[in-house]
């Protein structure tokens, strides 16, 4: 019988931001270059994606979508990861959201 | 001066849902079904997909995008939608949040 590989697990993100008023502006160009050095550099990204609530725009959410947690993993262990969210800290207006989904249908 | 074409404007929507422990199979058999009846009939429609947190398992999430605003209120008014909207109240363990968004990068 032959060795059957592992089930591919594709793993998806919302990481929801509650960000000042005062600071929308500075936390989308930082996020914009996270966006673009995730998608350039982190292996197993699929999506990577900066958007914002159509009524509400302190609320900046990541939309991810990556090949399994350990490519998630290493997102999170990046420099640019890192350093973004040390940015950031300051700018949250109260806790966000993040949520890992696994895709039903 | 040549006259412009209005610009293509997606809109992203995560739809989520907190659905009763012993109703989740339930939920999920109708929003498949949902799902495939909105993939095949609905005009406009980019993405829409059916999510499960992988912690929690009754936070079950629509992860939608369409050509326009216009697409999704189409879908709204569908008869599929409004008859599994009217069967998820039933299941549900407290509101839910919609949150409707813009890409910026």
């Amino acid at each position: 019988m032959a060795i059957r590989k592992e089930k591919f697990t594709m793993i998806k993100v919302a990481a929801q931001n509650n960000i000042k008023a005062d600071k929308i502006d500075e936390f989308i160009a930082i996020a914009k270059n996270l966006v673009a050095e995730t998608r350039k550099y982190d292996a197993g990204c699929v999506r990577y994606e900066l958007l914002q609530d159509v009524k509400n725009p302190q609320l900046l959410t990541m939309l991810e979508e990556w090949d399994d947690q350990e490519a998630l993993n290493n997102h999170l262990l990046s420099q640019h990861f890192k350093d973004a969210m040390a940015t950031f800290a300051g700018y949250l207006e109260k806790p966000g959201e993040i949520n890992l989904y696994k895709t039903l249908a």
